[in-house]
This record gives C-alpha cells, structure tokens and sequence, in this order.
C-alpha cells in the first residue's frame, strides 16, 4: 500500500508555499502521497507555482488556524476545522499513516494524544530529536513534552529512542546513554540515580551515564533525559553554534586577510553548517502514538520540510511503533519498572 | 591589609609547575600574597625553576593529595594533612582570605563547607559559572553543587550570582533570567513555576524566563539554574565548542583552498578560541559561605590559575559576601520565600 502522509499546510513561520513545495520536492523523490490541509484556495495557488509533478498530491479544505501563541488545549477544542485537527481526524480514520507539522507544537502534540492515543502501555509520549556529532548522528529524548519525569518514563524514552535509532539508522543493538553530571551510576539527581538502576537491570545495550560534553562526540545511539534538560540541551545547542558564527564573523571582518581567507575557506564552513543545520534531521518524531507524528521548527523550510516527511515515511514503512512494542517486551521494563510506577516523585509527575 | 590567597598546588591534571607558575604570575600582576600549599620538596623545586619574582610567595607543607576519583567526604576526614584541607585550615585561622584549588572540586567544597561554614540565611552555597556571550559575560548558576532543588534555593543562586555579577564585573542591577523551556512565567517544570512567582514578586532586577538559545546572546547578566542543568549546559557548551572546530577542521583538510583559507583566517580563529575559552574566566567560585573559594577545571594551564587568583583577590577586595547578604535583604527574599521553605519539594532535596 502506498505511503500517505498529512501535512499541516498552514503550520510554520514561512507560509504555505514554502510548505507546499516542500511536499512537492517529497512526493517528487520518494514513492509516497502527501494530503495537504489548509486554506483550499490558497494551497491550490501554492500548488499552481509548482514547476514539479504535482499528481500525488491532494488539497484538503481546513482553513482555522491555531497560531503559534494560542493556548494548545484550547486551540485544539475549539477549532474542529483547523488544519491540525483535521489532519490528526485524517490519521484516526486511517487515510494517512503519519502527520507532519511545523505548526503550533504544543498544539500537535495535544491533537496527536486526543486523536491517535497512546501506544500500548507507554505512559508519556515524548519528542525525540537527532543531534549531528562526530561519529554520526545521536538521538535525545525527551527534548520538550514532559517536563516532569519518573525514572520509568525515562526508561520508556530510552526504549522509543532506542527504536527509533535502529528504524532511521539501521542501528542494531542502539547504545543508550543516560545524561548526567558524572560517570558513575551513583551521579545526578534522584530521578536520574533511579533510572540508572532500572537502565542497569534492563537488557537495553545500557552503556551507562554520559555527561553534556559527550553529546556531540558519537559514543552513543541515544541519549536519555527528561523533556526540561532535554529542550534546555537542544536550544543551548542552537544558539551556541550561532555564537559561535557569529563571533567569528565579528572577528573577521576586522582584518582583510582574515576575510580573504574566509571566502576561501568558505566551502568548507558551508558543509560544516549543514552538518549542524537542524533543517537536515527532519523535524521531530512524537514517539509513544498509535500513529506517526512529527513535529517540525516553525522557521522550517522546503527541504526540512520533505526531509519529515521523508522521515515519517520511514517511520510507518519500517514499523517504529512495532520495534518499540518488541524492545519494551525484550528490554525487561516490565520486570525492572513495571511494579514500581509510585516508587519515586518529583514534581507533579502523573 | 595585603590580599592573600591559598592554592592547593597539588590539584589539578597538569601537575605542580603548571599551579606554581600560575601562582608567580599571580604576584607579579596584582599587589597580593599567595600561599602554596603541598608537598614542600616538591614545590620549592618548582619555585627555583622559575624566572620571575617569587617573594610574595609562601609554601606550607601538606603532602597528601586527594585524588580525582577518591570520594569528597572520605577524603576530606580521612586526609587531613592533603593541601585541599590544609588550604581551607588557613583559611578558616584566617591566614588567607580565599583559596583556590584545581582538584578534586567535590573535595573543595566539602571542605569549604566544612571548614567555613555557610554564609547567615544561605541555605545551599553553590557554583557560579561565567559564560561568554556575544555582548559581554553572563554568569550562571548553579553549574553543579545542587542537582535537586527547591524554589527558595534557585532564588538564593539569583541573588548570589547577581552579587558576584557586581563585584565582578560592576553590573549595578544585574538583569536576571530563569533557565527554562519558554519565555511565559507558566512554562518549565514545577520547581522553575515556583521560582518564577518568587523572582516575579521579588526587587531583584527580574525579566523573566530566558531559554538554551538566549544563554549566549547577552541579554541577561544572570542565569538561574540548578545545578544538573547548570552543569549539564556547562558541559554541552564546551563539548560543542569543540565538536564545532574538530568538524571545521575535518572539512578544511579536504582541500587546499580552504586550507589555504583556514591559514589566512587563523587569526580570527584565535582570537574566536580565547573568547570562548573556559580558562580565561579564571575558575569557578563556591558562592554562599563564610569565605571564598574558587574550584578550577582539572586541565587549568597557568593562564587560567592565574586569572583564578586574580577573581579571588577580586571577590575579597570587594567584598563579595557583604553583597550577597545586602542583595539577601532588600530583594525581599524573606518576605517572598522565607516562611515556604516546605511548600514545594523536588527529589530529596533538603
């Protein structure tokens, strides 16, 4: 059967037509339908600018938008029409299998739980997030949706990341690392200590706590953290690799010969921004549905968005929501955490 | 009265000459005394090899090290002749007014606690990083004393970290921002909603909550954290700092030009490295107890010991206590949060 994926064609900060064409360039490379929902005129003038084959793409009517600073909950009550909602109402009578969005993502993540629900015995479904490092990319997860966590839901992040990493990378046995401030299983903080127990007693590939500088070394498939580090980690990331640019920029541009040599060693800072660009990762994925959700960066352009929904294709075609299933079976988390869901609080944590 | 400051000369990974050189650089820049303290053969031997004056310069005998790797508390009661405890004897005897050490860093503050005590109404002293940003510098803190905390206690590292901000850098209201995932005061985990209604109601110099991305823009002059992602980030940055240029470098050595590129701009790249650089803002400070102590990085060169003593002298000088417990009472802290100390409670905080 052939792949179909729902885009939220009103979501993001730089309007359909960057949305559109990415659809355009997705369903030109790869063997898969794209829904597009939106405002029906203007998504059909957005397909119109198209040089491309646009023939396995439909335009869903579903005009509401929920902004960027509307109240999720509330947004996705009260706008039935809107292209979120419509495009998660699509996903739940099974006319696509994935939805991609660069909307409002307190928004999606809410339409993904209400509509889809939670995989099987997963208690938070978090977003997992592809870091570039030296070696090859590192999955981190939670980076946002639960802010408060329990050792258990740590070890479901790792078991989904783990998942994940084997379906988008082929990873066989995914080595998981647990953020921490030091090695030894005895660091962190109570949340962090207990997880390293339960990690310890699973048959995961538990390689053992890895600190912040490790991040972007490569030792590891998946990092495992709660959705506050998590969020705090991946936006530090962006702005510091921005402060970086553009102090050498600043420096630069006080000497000629710095300059000269800048442009010509400019090749190699270009590949080097695409190495770090977040655009290339794909947006995304809110692991835990019973369905496929991928939640993109508002400034998302064309190629992030095809390389989502290029990812979501990978998700479904290759059964994420399967291996995660399996690996919670075989990670022996219902023996190690199962019983124990009260054992340890912090925070509000349900 | 002359400044003077104790270096536990046995500490850090490079090894006596290394700390002793920093030490004489110490005096032969700035009007103060430092007292080495260590295995004597051992440091006087260093002392002859330098050229520069050294009569400012004091050794006391105190041969034990405690290691890197040995636990803090163990070896703070069992090693009571180690430098680190000797340093903070002298301190505590009132023979120096701070000390500095690149040892083991739990080991200096169980002994700086130990030995100096809290300063009056601080409940948890803790460690205040200064990050480099694009306008000037940011202090951060906690970067890893306290991993699980409570409301009252971020607020403290607000008010000391502020103060340190004065002294240092001569910030007279230092803008003050809150480490979370959102700019809106209801974003974050429980332990930040609490602490954003304390700073909001508090006369600290408050702008609410700043995100990952903000940390190296420089609109803030204070970031409150706890000490897991304080240290989290601290350790993110340096090991993406470094993962930036090794993949930089990868690129450049693919060809000629931009290696011929590389050459040209070496300059900015320079400049770029010590802007970033770690050793130059001179170490760590333990904020909140009856004294001063700094705690530098393991690797510190001489540079970076050096500028170590010179922010102890600093904090003396100015009187960085006297500050904090000035910013303690009018910023309003035991009207806002001094009767809660129970309300909210996070891990095993206590």
């Amino acid at each position: 059967m052939m792949v179909r994926v729902a885009l939220d064609a009103m979501g993001g900060d730089r309007g359909p037509d960057e949305l559109v064409s990415g659809a355009v360039q997705a369903v030109n490379e790869m063997d898969i339908e794209v829904i597009l929902l939106g405002d029906e005129g203007l998504l059909w003038k957005a397909l119109e600018k198209q040089t491309r084959a646009t023939d396995r793409i439909e335009v869903v009517h579903a005009p509401e938008v929920i902004t960027m600073d509307e109240s999720p909950v509330e947004g996705v009550r009260r706008k039935k029409n809107s292209s979120i909602v419509q495009a998660f109402h699509l996903h739940k009578t099974g006319r696509v299998g994935a939805v991609v969005s660069a909307g409002n993502s307190g928004a999606t993540m809410t339409a993904a739980i209400k509509f889809l629900g939670r995989l099987k015995n997963i208690s938070r479904p978090g977003i997992a997030s592809v870091f570039p490092t030296l070696k090859g990319p590192v999955v981190m997860m939670d980076v946002g949706a639960n802010v408060d966590c329990r050792p258990q839901h740590l070890f479901q992040f790792g078991i989904m990341a783990a998942a994940f990493s084997q379906v988008l990378f082929g990873t066989e046995k995914p080595r998981i690392g647990l953020l921490s401030i030091g090695e030894e299983g005895g660091k962190g903080n109570v949340v962090v200590r207990k997880t390293h127990e339960y990690l310890q007693k699973s048959s995961l590939n538990f390689i053992g706590n890895v600190e912040g500088r490790d991040t972007f070394q490569g030792h590891v498939d998946v990092i495992v953290c709660d959705g506050f580090v998590g969020n705090v980690c991946l936006k530090l990331s962006e702005g510091l690799a921005e402060a970086v640019v553009a102090m050498l920029q600043e420096e630069i541009k006080k000497s000629v010969m710095a300059m000269t040599g800048y442009l010509l060693a400019k090749g190699a800072f270009d590949v080097l921004k695409k190495r770090i660009d977040y655009a290339e990762s794909g947006g995304a994925p809110l692991l835990g549905l019973n369905g496929t959700a991928i939640v993109c960066h508002g400034m998302s352009n064309a190629r992030a968005i095809k390389n989502a929904i290029r990812v979501a294709a990978e998700l479904i075609k290759n059964d994420v929501n399967g291996h995660i299933l399996a690996l919670l079976r075989e990670s022996n988390y219902f023996e190690v955490a199962g019983q124990q869901n009260n054992a340890v609080t912090a925070g509000s944590g349900s």
